[in-house]
This record gives structure tokens, sequence and C-alpha cells, in this order.
């Protein structure tokens, strides 16, 4: 039981563009400094885009930024969104439904437990994930952000 | 965010065996029951017996049964046991480990996460997937097992 890698691209550019303040970022910078690839992020952006969460410039010196501030930007309200199958287990849904989804009690508990763990992450808001310019340095360096030259990617 | 679909199974086999009393299943039989993969449901299987969930008996009138009683299983310890990367998301492992997993604040939250989505699975027992004689004829019936007939198959 895990978050997927569609939602994880979603918070984790987040947390990129969250570390940017007002500049903007470009897909591929962003794809970059994590290292995943750049087609995959297309998509995550454009449904970031399109959920509010993140603004979007287009162009030559386009990009993106948060469109909302950390403060109000909860984790929980991010996955809720960007997760396909919220609280659905393989064995409810496509080919391999199992026979018994129909009658099957366990189906409403795992509900209950999905909603139990996403309102631990509803608590959670971008800016707590960010908090402090120490903190902040560190986040930056592991992205290979140099610190004195905040923005410029060095990878 | 979703069980896998190996403890999916898991919990299938254990539904399965659950209604059928002190009669031994075998593998193929819940395999076919459900229309999946016998090879799959194998491993599963073995891990169940390993855990002491299921009874297995070898040789030609073989199977297995439940080893406790279904007010003793509950589903939470099941999935603890059989979730392979309990808690953890595709960013914390692996090829796709995040940059900035050393330092993500995120990472402890989606464990505080995911203990809230087990403790509500904690809670449930086998039992209560099953409780009910006329509930135990539905779930038999979409099994494929004849009401008048428990435990042949007739799929």
């Amino acid at each position: 039981m895990h978050l997927s890698q569609y939602s994880g691209y979603g918070l984790r550019v987040l947390i990129y563009v969250g570390l940017q303040g007002e500049r903007l970022s470009t897909i591929s910078e962003i794809a970059g400094a994590y290292d995943i690839s750049r087609n995959h992020l297309m998509k995550v952006v454009q449904q970031l885009a399109a959920e509010g969460f993140v603004f979007s410039k287009r162009g030559k010196k386009g990009g993106i930024r948060l469109a909302v501030s950390p403060e109000q930007l909860s984790v929980g309200q991010v996955v809720r969104r960007m997760e396909p199958n919220l609280g659905v287990a393989d064995c409810m849904r496509g080919e391999r439904q199992c026979c018994l989804v129909s009658k099957c009690r366990l189906r409403a508990r795992l509900v209950e437990a999905s909603e139990a763990f996403l309102s631990v992450l509803d608590e959670v808001r971008l800016a707590e994930i960010l908090h402090g310019n120490a903190h902040q340095m560190v986040l930056r360096g592991l992205l290979g952000q140099d610190a004195d030259r905040i923005g410029c990617h060095v990878h």
C-alpha cells in the first residue's frame, strides 16, 4: 500500500517549485533535478496546473511556480486530486476485479482505511515540508542547486 | 494508494478458506474460483502458511484451511505481514528513489498515514467479513460454489 508514482511526482514538483519562490521552473529543469522522465512529468504538471496548484506560463521564458501559498496547500488535498484510484484495491476494478466485489464487506473497510490515511495527510501543509531557511538550503543542495546561486541548476 | 495485488490475493485466499470451514481447499480450486493465476497464488499461499494463517496439508488429498479462528484473524495483521513495502512510497526506494529522501519531512508523515490506514484494518476481523449464513451463501454463490453442495466447485 503506497502512493502511486504519479502523485509522488506531483508532490515532488510542488516541493521543487516551493523551493524556488517566484522564480519560474521548467519541466526539463525539474526532471533533471530529480533524474526522472520529462514525459512522465509533463502529464503531472499539466494536472497540477489544471487543479490550480501551480501557475503555468507558456513560451520561451515560461515555466511553472506555486499558484497557492505553501501554508494553504495540504498534501492530502494534492493526493486526493492526483491519486487515480483512491481507496481502491486492485481487486475492486478492471480485469483483476474480484468476483466477490459486489458483496465484499472488506471493500467499505478499505475505503475507511484510505480515508484515515488521507486525513493524516490533510493536516500536512507544503509549508511544513519546506519550513526553515537552513532546511531549504539542504533540499536545494540535494537537488543539485547551488545554495549561493538559487535557481541555477548545476547537475 | 492501494493494497498490492499480492496482499489482495492473500485476503481472498483467507476469505475463500474461511467459507469452507474444516474442508481443505486446493490452490487450483481457489485460483479457479477467483479466476486468477495459480502461479501467483502459490507464492501467496506459501507465505500465508509460513505466517501461520493457514494450515497446509501436502499430498493428493492435501490442501489448506484456516489455522486460526476468523474471530482472531485481523485484516490489519494479514496486510502488515503480506504487504511488501508497507508505508513506503515509490519515491523512497529502489531505482526511483528521490534524491530528497534522506531529508524529506513528508516521509515520516507518509509512514504516519500508513499507520492510520492499518489501524483501521487492525479492527477488522475475518469473522466480520464472513458473518452470517445467508451472507456466506451469497459469497459461495459468487465463487461458483453451489449452496447445496458446499465445497463442490461448479464453475
